[in-house]
């Protein structure tokens, strides 16, 4: 086991240019498709999930070309799901990372086909990076991908968020729905590649209470920054939860009441840190994840929160 | 190696158990969702990829068990496709397999969804068929898998049919697209399951241009079905090609001329397949599959085809 606790100080140029050399473009590729994909992972976000997906995989001994494939995989995956949200069926956006959206530009049809190629470049990066695991945890994988992407994670979030209006509205669906959409990624950048150092399955417990954890805390974030922040701070087109009726828990609570449930569940995850590292100091690289990645995103919403504290 | 000549009898109910089986659905999932899986894996088309992976499977060792998770993954994998090619900003069609598509009953966004679920199932169908094999064959499938369904193929073959009007729009560039769209999938069907017994290289070539032959007749005559039959026959929106300015053989070259092509595509197949056979009687099935499904295919455009004599 690796002894990596803090981030590698050169995470970022190395993520940005394993984000270009792993992108699935071709010599010969169409246009419109290779021009949504240049863009798409030439510019990406804070890149959270993919930051802590790099540090987990060389913490549990993938090494560091896997632990690359392994980022870009959850990056593509973050990516492929917001071209797709973005889309006139789904969100009807216009801004995403402070530029038009792809499909805005392109075409519906291409930004859902780059949405695919995205998706199998981050599926065949999966398979490299636990090519020389065990067939255990080869299959623990295979299973744990199915799970957080499909109808019970992700594709089952966003379909839940788009009838959000038909169903019973009440927190506990609004948090059913983060869980799908926000924890489910997570749970890639946490989970997987701990099943590479065969955790017990008291930390296995708590590693997966963890991701719901910063899943609900995350969208909550998500949603006060929807309801407080302008277009032009988040860099996305904000305000639209209201009218299309889509799940917020500010907006159901009010914003109050939704910074006291982040800093809750902030200080929630911060007792399954505590257990885990309990358990073996492995695990403190994600205590520390929580406080300098988690308390920017939750200083955002404009509150020295409890349980943030360095 | 196992001697499997022909299909097993029971492929059809054991194929159709097996797609309700692996599909992913679960116990509390958005209805909408629900609905277009059930319904489309409930109503498979003629399985002919989904056939040629099974009886594929067994003869090149995967056992029974594997060979059908591979068949249903190339069938989601098709459905996927054909969900997303009806949508409004793709072909805009309005009925597949005789019934109204997905996107015109539960909406543009949940048939999104279920492709998407459909294409996560499949990844790891294929990661389970594969799990027991050595590593080389493991990447070796990875890159299959990657090259057959990003932008080198599938994904990249439905860019280029969409935007096929801003091309060249010659006869080649027509082959270009059907090799992408048709030939990218049947290489799943054909090739996939041929990594596990490690053919030789002059195989292996063999193997491939099969692919491109096979692929680019089945796009033939279902140019040929777009021009010559009604939507009552092909149980799909016909006469699409022409108004939507997509590469069309027969409408670029002809009926009569685009039956010729066909009947040499079927031809050099065959020689393909009597080049394999002439290195190991265990890719007899394929010069099989060829007269018996084949057959039926060509059938369909009206006119008997030399080369496909049983």
């Amino acid at each position: 086991m690796k002894e990596v606790q803090s981030l590698p100080a050169d995470w970022d140029s190395r993520l940005r240019s394993a984000l270009r050399d792993n992108c699935p473009v071709t010599a010969r590729m169409e246009p419109h498709l290779r021009a949504v994909l240049m863009d798409t992972t030439g510019h990406p976000g804070r890149l959270i999930r993919a930051r802590l997906a790099l540090v987990a995989g060389e913490v549990h001994g993938l090494g560091p070309a896997a632990a690359e494939q392994l980022a870009c995989a959850v990056e593509y995956y973050h990516a492929a799901s917001l071209l797709l949200d973005d889309l006139p069926c789904m969100d009807d956006a216009a801004l995403r990372r402070g530029r038009p959206c792809a499909h805005r530009v392109h075409g519906e049809a291409t930004a859902i086909l780059a949405a695919l190629a995205l998706i199998n470049r981050a599926n065949a990066l999966i398979g490299c990076a636990f090519a020389a695991q065990p067939a255990v945890v080869r299959l623990q994988v295979l299973a744990g991908v199915d799970g957080c992407l499909g109808p019970a994670g992700l594709v089952g979030g966003q379909a839940q968020d788009l009838r959000f209006a038909e169903s019973a509205r009440t927190a506990r669906e609004i948090g059913a729905v983060a869980q799908g959409k926000t924890g489910a990624l997570l749970w890639l950048s946490v989970c997987l590649p701990a099943l590479a150092s065969a955790p017990t399955a008291a930390e296995w417990r708590q590693l997966k209470a963890l991701c719901v954890y910063w899943g609900l805390a995350y969208q909550v974030a998500d949603d006060l920054a929807d309801v407080t922040e302008s277009t032009g701070e988040s860099g996305k087109t904000s305000n639209r939860d209201g009218p299309l009726r889509r799940p917020n828990l500010a907006l159901a609570v009010g914003v109050e009441a939704a910074q006291h449930r982040l800093g809750r569940l902030l200080r929630q995850a911060a007792r399954a840190l505590g257990r885990l590292e309990a358990h073996q100091e492995r695990w403190r690289y994600l205590a520390e994840f929580q406080r300098t990645v988690f308390a920017a995103v939750a200083g955002k919403v404009g509150r020295r929160l409890p349980g943030l504290a360095a």
